[in-house]
Formats: structure tokens, sequence, C-alpha cells
């Protein structure tokens, strides 16, 4: 068997997110079916990141096995032929060692949150971000998430449906940049961590922006992450503004990718 | 009669341009439409830039004249609610003197062109720029655009339609900006003039990206420029990667905005 990993990016938008399920679209579904015309005996394909409906990727990883040693321009050219005309793009391609697994190898994950913040309805952006309109402070959400970053027990901020054995998670990096435009303020979060728990990332979103328009103080969400109970959470963000950008692994597996 | 100035977002895709027509979505024919809801007098409303068919504004200026003086908050708002669900926004609207006029008041015109350079297909910016799968060098392309800078006849650049008395425009600025990223390059070119000839910006556009192609020297763009001739040129770049960003007067129209 030939190991492979791809780089893959999607709009988010009309896929009922990357896991494959029945009767409707998804982008592992779309890949695996993409694949077949390739390889019938590929069986899946394994992603290092689940996102949900609406959550958009510009560096999704997967890896998966094909019976023929296959060049890996010449995949990505075939995968991306009968990809069209979905909203998914493999954007790399590489051979990799059939020890490497895109999911458990990973050891950093990059996620981008996207808001506007403006009262006028959106058309170029959207889809692709959350849309505010009232007035948001981007210091105080600053401010609050600093009681986030690092290790901690994030039962408040994970769904439900979560499947994770433990709550517990590090975060490494939030970091939040506003930027005034004549159109809006577009405020980006960059969140870098090992891993994440289902949700955690809109749970934080939908929580900081309740500090960001001033209807929460910054001490609460030091009270809702210690509270460790889902509703001390503010409400969950939107898909839309959601992107996974990046999987890191220990060995940089597309440096010499087509 | 009392003049209101719009600041107007939309995304081209599906419009024939900004220019009313006949039978076909235009954004001066749907703006009019969504202005009979709140004043049948109002006979029409007036663009300072004419963007072609799949061209995109996040700042077009125009102004219209309405019987009943009219809070500037109130009919953004109205606008906005009757222009749904077209992708066309009024992101903010003043008050202006009746000797106010959006296009020929104007003073500087601000355009961005987007190319990302790359083989995978579009996903996440389909339609909002152009996609060039050759290698394209932007240093070459910057030393060509020099040329273009400053007063000219620019009969090799612009459309044979282009209804403009005279061929000969002052361009302030051409600034190229690569920036590398994991997904592939994305090239902006922005430019600055009092106005610009009809296919003018695309047809430079597309005659650098020769350039940046290795396909012609880059000496060539000087001999198009002199040749005052529409066969020079370059092919003309398609619409999706233009962007009208500013419209600029000798006073700040929307300082006031809401």
């Amino acid at each position: 068997m030939n190991r492979f990993a791809l780089k893959i990016e999607y709009d988010g938008t009309l896929f009922h997110g990357w896991q494959k399920q029945q009767d409707v679209d998804t982008v592992q579904g779309s890949l695996e079916l993409a694949l077949k015309h390739l390889d019938s005996s590929c069986q899946c394909i394994t992603g290092a990141g689940r996102t949900d409906a609406g959550v958009h990727a510009t560096g999704q990883v997967a890896h998966l096995d094909l019976s023929k040693n296959w060049d890996p321009k010449q995949l990505k050219q075939a995968l991306n032929f009968h990809l069209k005309p979905k909203l998914i793009s493999i954007v790399a391609t590489a051979k990799v060692n059939p020890d490497f697994h895109a999911r458990f190898s990973a050891i950093k994950r990059y996620y981008l949150y996207k808001i506007i913040n403006r009262n006028a309805p959106l058309t170029l952006d959207i889809n692709k971000s959350w849309q505010v309109r009232h007035g948001l402070d981007p210091e105080k959400m600053i401010q609050a998430s600093k009681y986030l970053i690092g290790t901690h027990d994030f039962t408040t901020f994970r769904s439900s449906l979560c499947q994770a054995k433990s709550p517990i998670k590090s975060i490494d990096k939030i970091e939040i940049v506003g930027c005034n435009s004549s159109t809006g303020t577009f405020i980006n979060f960059k969140f870098e961590a090992r891993s994440f728990l289902h949700n955690q990332i809109r749970s934080i979103v939908g929580t900081l922006e309740k500090v960001g328009s001033n209807r929460w103080p910054i001490k609460r969400v030091e009270r809702a992450l210690s509270a460790k109970n889902r509703n001390a959470c503010g409400p969950v963000a939107p898909p839309s503004g959601l992107y996974l950008t990046d999987i890191e692994y220990d060995f940089d597996v597309f440096k010499n990718a087509c």
C-alpha cells in the first residue's frame, strides 16, 4: 500500500461538515467518491480535524492508502478533476510513510475565526464570517481571552456531544486582531492548540463576543471556565466564521509537495 | 429636493454590471427598484463609476434626490431591507449639498485587482479573484508597471467601446504586492487615478500578467504604451478580480455617516 497526505481547502457552506454521512453532501464523502474513480480498493480517507457543517478549511490534512504508487502531482490533478464542481480543492499532495496518520500524528492545530462588525448586510463575505451588528470592543475580548490560554478543564466550552475522554486541553495561543475599514471592523481570532474539543472554538468566540459587546464583564469568563459547566458558556458562535487553517506535524509533510 | 450620497458594496458576480439595462439584473437597476418603495418620484441614481459585469465594489458612491428629507440612517436601513436578498449593501449614507455629484465631483478613484497564483482550483475565492495557474514573478510586473504611472495616452489600454473623449489619463499609483501562503501566492494590484478609461485596469493587469509569466519582456509594456494601438495590448484580465474600493471627494462625504 502507498500512503499519501493531502492538504485540502474547502468552502464549507454547502457541506454537512467533514465527516461522511448517509444521503447528505460531506467533504469526506465527496473525497471518497472522487477517489473511487482512481482506485476502487480505496477504503477511506482520514482527516486531521472533523469540521462541522458550514465550517471552512484552507489547510485541512488527510491521509489515504492507494494500491498504485501514484505520482503526487498526478494524484492531485486527478482528484481535483473528479471533485469538480464541488468547492473542495486539493492544494498539495505528498507521499508519506505508512506510519503517518493525519489525525494522530498531528502535534498542533491552527484555526481562524472571522467576525465582521457592522450593521449593513454582508455581500462579498456572506457565509464566510460572523456578522455582529452591535458594537464590539476587541480590547475587552483580548483581556478576557487570557483566562483561557494554557491548560484548563474546558467542560464549559465543549459541546454536550463531544466524545473526547477528557475535557482538559491546552490552548497555546488566542490572538485577537481588530482592523478598521471604511465598511466595518474585521476582527480575526487565531487559535493554536495540540487539539480542540468539539465546538470549543465556537463556544469561546461566542462567549468572548458577550464581553466585547459589554453584556458580560471580563471576569465572567474566568468564572465560566472555573464553573466547569456547559450552562455557564455563552452562545455558540455560528460556523460560517470558522476556518481550519493548518495542521502541524513533527516534520514538514508538504515541503516538497507539488 | 434632498440629495443623499450612498456608499455601496456589492458582489458583482450575478450582476450585468452597474449600469441599468432592460431585462437583466444590474446594480443601478436593483437600487432604483428598491428606491421606488421609498419614493415613487425618485428618477434615478447616479454612480461614481460604471463597473462592468462581474466586477465588485466595496466603496462605490452614488447620489440620488428624494422628495422627503430622510434621516440618513433610516434611509440606509430601508434601502437594505428592500435590496434583500440581492448581494448589494448600503454601508453608509449622508445628506449632501445639491451641487454634489457622485461622478463629476470625484477627484480620485481607487481600485484593487486580485490575482491568486496557484494550480489547484479555487474554492473560497471563486469569482472573487483571477486564478493564474502558471508561475508569476511580481517583481517583473512591478518594474513593467512603472512605464504606466503618470500622464500618458492610454489608447492601447482602453476598450474599443470606451466613450471618453480623450485617451489621455494620469495614473497616480500602481502598487503591486505579492504575498505567499501555503495555498498559493496572492498578488494584489492597487490603482489610483482621478479617473480611468473603460477596461483600462483590466487591460493593464492582463498585460502585466504577460510580463509576470515571462512571456513578454518588461520593455514590451513601454512599446505597447507608445504604440497607442489597441492591438498592442495584452488580453483583458477577467472582471472577477476587480474591486472598486473607494472614491475620493474634496471633502469627507461619509465622515459623520451612519
